[in-house]
């Protein structure tokens, strides 16, 4: 009745957002993966949000991520993010990007790392693991995810989310 | 039937080893939490080992898991450790004392990272999450970690140990 779904990374091509999520790709000689990579997989997921996508993540700097949390926003699905305050300065950060969007952004405060690496998808569907959104995670590191919409999973990281995002509320 | 338990860090205190595992703790103002904190826990799930306990972790600089790892190993429990090839570098790197003391370990062998966080025990339990094996995952920063013997989660994970396993065994 639940579902279980692993992935392991890296994957050995970054994923074509063209012919992944977009219709199609054109291109004559295409450089990025026309399959179903783990990553495409991943995406689709992010992609099913029909009301809310709550993302608690280190840091996000992965284009490709980015891209697609602003197409998952343009549907009108809410989304909140949760980032490390320090993830605005590193290299190739997403995070002002995706604050110019208008895309609700909370951080912690503390020289400690907001370590958590999870999203909540329409309060049903949880994705776990070791993958921080950034370009390296797909295509280089050693990584896992785990998706399960098991309440007994999910409803824990929902509160979590839920007492981070008033814990980084603006004072 | 299946078990699926969740926790989350910063604990505020550390754990005290003698309180916790060693049959009690005699100092007068001990400074360590005596009490069920979440490392607690975590500690009592690795002690819980009885044939194996994989480890597939960034890097292990948290004393308190590294004598938890020898003393599980001294009860006969056959351990093995997975880390990343620079973790040997990291401060407070417990790598080479825990191989000093006849631990079976591996490490990549890339400028990637091995960035996974999870740990197999007796081929029944898995413990994933984002964890890392420092001192700051336990009291400082915002961490989870995921326990639950459901197969259908613990499977994926012992096939992607045993691949790696094989991949960085010594040539
Ligand atoms: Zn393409
Ligand atoms: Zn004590």
């Amino acid at each position: 009745e639940y579902f279980y779904k692993v992935l392991f990374f890296p994957d050995e091509k970054y994923p074509c957002l063209f012919y992944s999520w977009k219709g199609g790709c054109d291109a004559a000689n295409c450089p990025y993966a026309h399959t179903e990579t783990n990553f495409k997989i991943l995406g689709d997921y992010l992609y099913s949000a029909k009301q809310s996508l709550d993302v608690c993540v280190y840091t996000i700097s992965s284009s490709v991520l980015c891209n697609i949390i602003l197409d998952v926003h343009e549907t009108g699905v809410l989304v909140r993010i949760i980032v490390d305050d320090e993830s605005d300065n590193f290299t190739g950060s997403m995070i002002q990007k995706l604050r110019e969007n208008g895309i609700q952004l909370r951080t912690d405060k503390s020289s400690f790392l907001m370590h958590h690496k999870f999203v909540i998808i329409d309060q049903e569907v949880l994705i776990n693991g070791s993958f921080n959104w950034t370009r390296s995670a797909i295509t280089a590191n050693n990584e896992n995810v785990l998706i399960t919409n098991q309440p007994n999973l999910v409803k824990p990281y929902k509160g979590e989310f839920d007492k981070l995002w008033k814990t980084f509320a603006p004072k």
